[in-house]
């Protein structure tokens, strides 16, 4: 289906030149945009009637001239956004500018499998519409991250090791069948990624997000776009083996993957055997906020073996920006600083001269965010946006 | 400078239109575009005159129509490409659909230093534009690959190791000086895989290539965009420490550098020890075609330790192809099939299955074909083929 069947054209055109926020007149967009001044105005009024213009100036009730001024109006459409992980879920509405209207954190069990979990979460998406005075019919999209590999184009995740029962699961075909709005899905470390760069980073074109927590992901940013790879496997460095000697086995069957040897639940099974228990992240950023020298010793060790293998995708991928987040993160600096001595050590000086490496920023809130984003940034996009005009 | 000042708006939109070599005419431009059918007529003279369209119908003689059809013109510039190594250069005169006219090989010394080795570039450019029957004056731009870091932006090398004069050498100012042609300058590695990317491999998005030589590098594609990162030092994999045991010292100061352990002057510095003579790459070629076991042995050996740290960068980037040039892959299968054991050993299997791991096939051409392709993809993209309509 080519763009001519879905909505007349240069409504994407007028559409992407006012999506910046500015408002404009119709004679500065026929100036702009080299259309006519006639498909300017009827393109305009399809664009109003749709809601995703509104006149930003007001018409004068005492008898002035007619509103003349239009602007991109984010309030048109809504998204639910959701960070789904292995034990809770963070839930969102957002407005088409991706500032949260609604949220909220709930309690599940990703092992419930996806028929369970996805229709929990669309009925606290329902709840949650509900409170923000919104319905079904106003949403854009659905975007959901989930805490395993996910196929991005089909939505469906890959082998997820700890996700019984969802290899494979239809999730956009079954939020649809729930919600009725079309659904995006990526893996938690991704969204992560992009909800950072978005909220933070934009003035710079490429960073790294690495993810801490009871295992390690990245995710890649390149000249500002989610760099996915082709099976969306992108980022994936819990199982790069670490450049020392190891004989951990990891649960993936090879020796001395990363994940095996500097995770939440590796250092928590080292703390363990050196006499300081230990289950989970949770256990060793409390045991490290309460002093423990033993668990900031193994925290600051995984930092630099996180580090190491951080160091070539420095020098492979040459980011502005590494920002290191997920629970194990909430310990403080000592993983940082880890990070940073085998970082600075190992990657070419070119590669570290600008390089920041720092704290996520926008906490817990980043997933949701950049889940948020991913329905925005596809759906308003040029070739897309024109089936909103026409529904 | 806003492109409102270069040229009249809807010029590039018509343009980009048409640079998909499919003819036109202008209702049929008119109806795709949205622009006034006036506009069109109006850009499409301008674009005729400037060259960069010509009509692809050819006027009646004997009384017909006159021409209404028309198309992009590849002929209507000429893009000057210099693959420069450290002791031999490859230069091309291409059309703006980066097919070569004439091309010549030559023979240099890097370490002469910029001012020698640009001026014989210039001059041999200078009569292959001849040779083309073309002058300075049809240039779109010059392109040039250079055998070490580069800053893309200011087209200046970085610090490079081999290329003694060369740190912060202004090329686009000197080049300009003599040819009056706008100039791009990148590292070697990242044209060549332009060049391959953009002549076998535009069907898939994500690619690595490594080259192999006197040192290691690689060069990403991302979405099909070159990914130079944030100092243009992405690719930089030579010094990327291996996962194994090695006390082997860097020129770098670091040990166990992946260009120590596995390029083609640490096989032949290895060979030498072994009692094999042999002081570069082309020696160690040379030995594997005639059968030499130690050769073949330490070729394999080097395929398995650049496999690891590809292991890393294709869990990271998850391509679809990862091709394998460069000097020493000359020497067969056996480079290769080293790669691809340590790659399919140590890669998630979500990463591999469908990764293909090749020879690169383009030869040696794809260093000058990515180098003019870096010029034609900037020089004629929107916001930047305005400038040549003013000319």
């Amino acid at each position: 289906m080519t763009r001519h069947e879905l909505a007349p054209t240069g409504t994407a055109t007028l559409f992407q030149f006012l999506r910046d926020g500015r408002p404009r007149t119709r004679a500065e967009l026929a100036a702009e945009t080299g259309l006519a001044r006639s498909t300017v105005a009827e393109r305009i009024d399809t664009l109003l009637s749709s809601g995703l213009l509104k006149f930003s100036d007001k018409a004068n009730s005492t008898g002035g001239r007619p509103p003349t001024t239009v602007a991109f109006n984010p309030a048109a459409r809504v998204v639910l956004a959701a960070d789904i992980g292995a034990t809770h879920a963070k839930l969102a509405v957002t407005d088409l500018a991706g500032d949260v209207l609604v949220e909220e954190d709930k309690v599940l069990n990703i092992a419930d499998g996806p028929e369970v979990v996805l229709r929990e979460v669309c009925d606290r998406g329902r709840a949650l519409l509900t409170q923000a005075e919104r319905d079904e019919t106003d949403l854009l999209g659905v975007g959901i991250g989930l805490p395993g590999p996910v196929e991005h184009l089909s939505g469906k995740p890959t082998n997820p090791p700890i996700m019984p029962g969802w290899d494979g699961f239809d999730v956009p075909a079954f939020v649809r069948g729930e919600l009725g709005a079309a659904t995006l899905v990526d893996n938690d470390v991704n969204i992560m990624a992009l909800g950072e760069y978005r909220a933070h980073w934009t003035k710079y074109e490429h960073m790294i997000l690495v993810k801490v927590a009871t295992g390690i992901g990245s995710g890649l940013i390149s000249y500002g776009r989610l760099h996915r790879g082709s099976q969306g496997a992108a980022g994936d460095m819990g199982h790069v083996r670490v450049p020392h000697d190891t004989d951990i086995l990891c649960h993936c069957g090879n020796v001395g993957c990363l994940e095996a040897v500097a995770s939440g639940a590796a250092i928590a099974a080292k703390l363990t055997e050196a006499g300081v228990p230990a289950t989970n992240s949770a256990d060793v950023v409390t045991l490290a906020r309460n002093g423990s020298v033993t668990a900031l010793q193994h925290i600051r060790q995984a930092g630099r073996d996180i580090g190491e293998v951080l160091a070539t995708a420095v020098s492979l991928f040459n980011p502005s920006v590494l920002a290191v987040g997920g629970a194990l993160s909430l310990a403080g600096e000592h993983l940082i600083a880890g990070v940073r001595e085998a970082v600075y050590q190992r990657s070419l000086p070119l590669a570290t001269q600008n390089l920041r490496i720092v704290p996520l920023r926008s906490g817990d809130e980043a997933g949701v965010s950049g889940a948020a984003f991913m329905v925005i940034d596809h759906a308003l996009a040029a070739g897309q946006v024109e089936s909103l005009l026409t529904q």
